[in-house]
């Protein structure tokens, strides 16, 4: 399933354009025939020849789907209009690429085609140390309040914070994170250029800078209802574990804890005044779906740690060994110096790797514990 | 143990006098000796003779013991005294009596000697369908709210309010079930002539109105630090469960939850904002002890009854069956009217009873979820 060659990728982004995430029609299919398999068969009009012995592939709900996507072949772009967005800063990945999150291979079928990231963040090495905080839209100044806090508290002890970079909850915990200069990560329903919501447009840029947006859509597609259910179990894939800060009995925010459940992914919840209802759905999954009750971004750090990690502020260092890291991460983490601190630049000039790139890293290596920020620049983290 | 003659019954209630409750050498003690024998031991000033085979009853523990109480043998009160508070409305129990409340003997060796007992309430019945909310002295608004609510709440289901008539949650407590014509109980760390708080007084005169005051210690004696710790034993341990309202971390009403939770009893906490000291305690029990976050009186009501009960509104019923009821009871019950609702007074004649027995009847089978006040008096309650 590597993207091993330009046809096999190409078919499989060709095909995120004629079907819709989370599609678990298109899954199944894949879990059987390559991309380049499936797109063909989309561009003939007919399902793939199933393999010997499956009991699936000639069904007419096939037909069907191979049918619809088949009519949206016209919006599959051309290889120079993928050179365009990847010029305006867009990457795609796919399963195999060294920043694809393998986390999500838990959905199974349900498994993102592809993603598009804009963002100095290496998405892979953010979210191997993350929690996604979600909520209300329509939140109260106290969830706002603890929202802020928690992600900014995540931020300070080196911990990515994921959201759906929706107003309310969503908004207060991305600029929780960079108000304390750390790593956030925000997974939108829409595509990244179409940015909803539209007066988030500010906060997405603010997120590229210091993290990255991520999409399963094209880049230009617009929200769906049903998307933002699909986009909630990759915020739960995604992350280390989820909390929940405010969120009445039907929010959708109720729908990412439910994935995190599901996946066996640790969920948590914020409690509130008994007498707010954007705190029931917290007091109802801490009641009723046993996700642990948290006060502050230290009992969620312990909750989501490996056993005996992550107990009270001793543990400082990174979440997977040095020696996981590239070579280029690698060059990159001699240069940091352990003490002092050093500017990009010349951290630049001393791993022999240009600029670019070792801002890049410096985030990733940031949200994997390795190095934080001092007033110098950077430097390596105590007990990394 | 039973208080079978007056002689045991003046002793145990002698022994009362001398020895603080929950005093642990007198109770275990009266495990293996009468209470006529303890108290003949106590006036010789000598331990009495320890059963054949027992290990304990030669140590100088016992002896100093025996010493200390001996002591205090001056505040052993005349018969005349005792019988002049009996006619100022303080009844004395014993186990034994009717009105004891059995669900104390899972106290052991810890169990009260004697309960003094002002009110118009049964103590036994009241309890039986009861849950104890306790709290922080020093709470919040948000907290004196919730405490008053939830206990109108339970009252207007008919369920009695324990608490231990302090400031804060537990008055807040008492005056909510109060204010739904509830019945409530206030176990007080003082004698109940003395009050404690003071400025309880007239909280106090209500509450004997219309539930009952409940202590382990001789009228007139104070509050020590201690005994407060002591009573908060006698709280979880009377009532089907215990709800903490607000309690900073080192809060009191910790101790009242902690010995529900050791008696294996109902525990549960309402959360509250997380911001606030006040709520740490009532988070801290939900995640470390397991106790169960509840929102309202239904959560409660659910949680504290047998299982398959207390679902929704469904169960109005009684708890207890009405051939429980002694023949008194009985009587009076038959003579409550189904609908339109019916005065004591009429009640008495009736059902061949004089009317302070039947206004204490009423309390007690309203406890029990049999009757319920209306406009033109008392009706059977639907369901029951």
């Amino acid at each position: 399933m590597n993207a091993t060659t330009d046809r096999e990728r190409f078919a499989r982004i060709a095909l995120s354009f004629v079907a819709e995430p989370g599609d678990l029609t298109l899954g199944r299919m894949l879990s059987t025939s390559s991309p380049a398999e499936v797109f063909a068969a989309v561009c003939d009009g007919h399902p793939p020849d199933p393999p010997p012995g499956s009991a699936e592939g000639s069904g007419s709900g096939l037909a069907r789907a191979v049918e619809r996507w088949a009519a949206r072949l016209g919006s599959v772009p051309t290889d120079s209009r993928l050179a365009e967005w990847e010029r305006r800063g867009l990457r795609i990945l796919c399963p195999g690429d060294p920043e694809w999150p393998t986390q999500l291979d838990v959905l199974g079928d349900a498994r993102p085609l592809v993603l598009w990231v804009r963002g100095c963040a290496d998405l892979r090495f953010a979210c191997l140390r993350s929690a996604s905080i979600v909520g209300a839209r329509v939140a109260t100044p106290y969830g706002l309040h603890v929202a802020t806090e928690m992600a900014a508290s995540m931020a300070e002890r080196g911990w990515a914070v994921v959201s759906g970079g929706a107003y309310g909850i969503d908004g207060s915990a991305h600029r929780g994170a960079l108000g304390a200069e750390g790593v956030t990560v925000a997974v939108l329903a829409s595509g990244i250029s179409y940015g909803y919501p539209k007066g988030h447009d500010q906060l997405f840029t603010a997120i590229a800078a210091q993290g990255c947006l991520v999409s399963e859509w094209p880049p230009d597609r617009g929200p769906t209802r049903p998307g933002f259910l699909v986009r909630n179990r990759a915020i739960a894939a995604l992350s280390c574990g989820t909390v929940v800060v405010e969120a009445a009995l039907r929010s959708g925010a109720l729908s990412t804890a439910r994935h995190a459940r599901d996946l066996g992914r640790p969920l948590m919840a914020v409690p509130g005044p008994v007498t707010s209802s954007q705190s029931e759905g917290c007091h109802e999954i801490i009641r009723e779906w046993n996700a642990v009750l948290v006060t502050r971004a230290q009992d969620v750090i312990e909750h989501v740690s490996p056993v005996g990690q992550g107990l009270g502020d001793r543990r400082r260092g990174p979440a997977y060994p040095r020696d996981s890291l590239d070579p280029v991460a690698t060059a990159v983490l001699e240069a940091v110096p352990a003490r002092a601190g050093r500017g990009p630049a010349a951290i630049a000039v001393a791993a022999g790797v240009d600029l670019d790139t070792v801002i890049g890293c410096l985030g990733a290596l940031a949200a994997g514990g390795f190095v934080e920020r001092c007033p110098a620049g950077w430097r390596v983290r105590k007990g990394a």
